[in-house]
């Protein structure tokens, strides 16, 4: 017989079928017994009366892998409307000892390190999978979308032979004797692949050696970059981002048993995301909060957080995109704004008030890269081989980068991005 | 006027339209002049009749980023049986210097390693260019074949805290203050995630940092991982890696202009791959062609060369499998066949007589592994949390990895694997 999943039972009603499976759980009530079968993909509840059965399963621990065979019947009190009769079990893998962390109850109940500690096992919880599952939905959203635009999916080295995004956070390695770096972003190569595909996007890990211990950053996390050429300015980029942030969105939407296993409210994405200028976000801070930022080349994450909750409050949008941050922050290759170019042609897409996506224009010219480096005061030398796309002919282009872990953190409303990633990797945390 | 790609300008026949893009050649013959205009997707022929256009052409190099403006003519002859007419040029960035690759010669023509260091400029060309994008699209095959068959896409560490994979070959690096390694493959990870996912696959960089300076190894390159539980043995397994091989290989084809490009042969892909066992194998290469390597634990190049040739002569098949490798060289986690322990429940794929995946069925016991360990003389300590998986219930699982820029090496003829990755890292090279 041919084994089926636990999300195709109902469409087998009336027939008898076989699972595979976790002993999810069993309750032997005396009068009725359930037992809840977990495979990859959800879980289903048989009806267990055959003695040989109960005793077999007396025996044998949750988690044990387990076959089972049994009549789908349609049961108005079971979840899903459908459960397993005539139940017969098949142990083939018997646990005996309790799990590390109980993945049968409704929450998981550790705290979050014992529960990171233990992720290997503590990810069976069906809520906790379901963000993975999720996470894999929203690349899936974000790569069509792109794909549909014409992008390219590329995958660009990690491994570098110059700190080029700044020399602090970065991590060495030792390759083949020499001093290599790991690569902090793509933002360099997707620049230049914009020379001979046009349109790119890359799905990777990104390593930043930030000694930050917060809630919100990760040591690595996978980030989604797209960049383009034959732009206007930021703003054509502002737009294709929110059409992606609308695919992603829609994708998680699509995963609506795991949305509901996480609990978690799905915001609609505005057609047009509501975009605030810089200083005008400072003064707003000032006006409504008494909080003056003013002149200040950044903002802290307590602005950020105001800032959502304005345009919830007077756009109702959860995003909001701020634009024309000061130059004197950014990194060399941004573009300034032509008509004032104290400010940058980027923005930051904010998320329920947290940093979500940075992008915006870059410079294209090999001259305004010669002078944009020499102002800060850095070699060119590094830069030899990206210099070269600006020397042989750039198009004006832009792109963005969305931190995965951070999107699905606020989209599910999760405590801590370490959640939001299958074995995360911070200051203290290297395992699993 | 709404710019539009040069793949899209047959549909618009007896339109004016505008493309935008790069200069890729101009060719004044006088009496008919020849502008090739190049963007992100293809190469569209504009005649330029007007005289202050001939004089802008005249002044700017190839590679420059240019808009034209023109009507779309049917005219047999051009190259897509269209090109542009009435032609008007805007330069919006001028190239004078010639590039350090010529890009718009039928081939490229300068030698491996002067082609790698300018790359950045070497990959516009068209045949170049081309291999990137077979590489997206085998790719998406991988993914949306697994997809298909209920995996989830997974994102695993690449950073560890132990060298669990082998010592010797991994790159190490400092994680704040501590000794850390670079993932080599995910895995020991993706095992793990069947436990709670079931069925995944990654798309990944892994790293490998063998001193080995030939044509079909990088330092780093893009691992194609597969795992899956309930299986029955490693046929299972064979026979979901021949579905994947597959759509990959009819994504390839579905990308005729880029294959025609790259002049490339892609093969059929039997429904069923013949299969030899390893002992058989190495009693075929004696008897046909007198190389004694019965009782080694390994098959050399030459020898998956030969083999490779005669699943071609004897099964019309590019394709070859060859099951059962000896346990003695075979990782610790790799399952016995149970009739005869001496060879593994595994497989290699050769393509074109070049190994291009490992797979097979992996032990699931905790006491397994723990005999396993023990008989290589490994401690069980750096892989508690692996093994934890296999102490809380794993069914039967297995799986496969496949190198992508090998197999992109073997479909498309290419002399070397440094042509299928679009910045290549090696013993030498960190650049670009």
């Amino acid at each position: 017989m041919e084994r089926i999943r636990t999300t195709e039972a109902a469409g087998h009603t009336g027939e008898v079928v076989l699972l595979q499976g976790w002993l999810h759980q069993f309750r032997a009530l005396g009068r009725v017994n359930f037992l809840i079968v977990r495979d990859g993909w959800g879980l289903f509840q048989a009806v267990v009366d055959d003695p040989a059965t109960l005793a077999e399963l007396g025996r044998t621990g949750v988690e044990s892998v387990i076959e089972v065979r049994g009549r789908v019947l349609a049961e108005p009190q079971a979840p899903g409307g459908v459960e397993l009769r005539e139940t017969r079990v098949v142990v083939l893998e018997r646990v005996t000892e309790p799990p590390p962390i109980e993945v049968n109850k409704r929450e998981v109940r550790a705290a979050l390190d014992t529960f990171l500690d233990h992720a290997v096992i503590g990810l069976r919880h069906p809520k906790r999978r379901a963000i993975l599952r999720l996470e894999a939905a929203m690349i899936a959203g974000f790569r069509a979308h792109l794909g549909g635009e014409g992008f390219t999916e590329i995958n660009t080295p990690k491994i570098l032979g110059t700190a080029t995004e700044g020399g602090a956070n970065v991590f060495t390695l030792n390759y083949f004797g020499r001093t290599a770096f790991l690569s902090q972003s793509p933002q360099l190569y997707k620049q230049m692949a914009v020379g001979f595909l046009e349109r790119v996007f890359e799905v990777g890990p990104v390593f930043r050696a930030e000694p930050h211990a917060t809630t919100r950053h990760l040591a690595s996390y996978v980030s989604l970059d797209a960049e383009f050429g034959f732009i206007e300015d930021h703003t054509t980029v502002m737009a294709m981002l929110t059409g992606t942030i609308s695919a992603m969105v829609a994708a998680a939407r699509g995963c609506a048993t795991d949305l509901a296993l996480v609990g978690a409210d799905v915001p609609e994405v505005p057609d047009s995301i509501p975009a605030i200028f810089f200083p005008d976000a400072q003064e707003l801070l000032f006006a409504r909060h008494g909080l003056d930022c003013r002149g200040e080349p950044d903002l802290a994450p307590e602005h950020e957080r105001l800032l959502g909750a304005w345009a919830r409050e007077e756009h109702g949008s959860d995003f909001l995109f701020v634009t024309g941050y000061p130059m004197a922050k950014r990194p060399f290759y941004t573009h300034p704004n032509p008509v004032d170019p104290r400010y940058a042609n980027g923005f930051d897409l904010l998320f329920r008030g947290l940093e979500l996506v940075t992008g915006g224009q870059r410079l294209h010219r090999h001259a305004d890269y010669l002078a944009a480096l020499a102002a800060r005061g850095m070699s060119p030398e590094p830069f030899a081989e990206y210099l070269k796309a600006f020397r042989f002919g750039m198009p004006k282009h832009g792109g963005f980068a969305i931190g995965t872990e951070r999107f699905l953190m606020q989209l599910l409303g999760l405590s801590n991005v370490r959640l939001a990633a299958m074995f995360p990797r911070d200051l203290q945390r290297l395992v699993p």
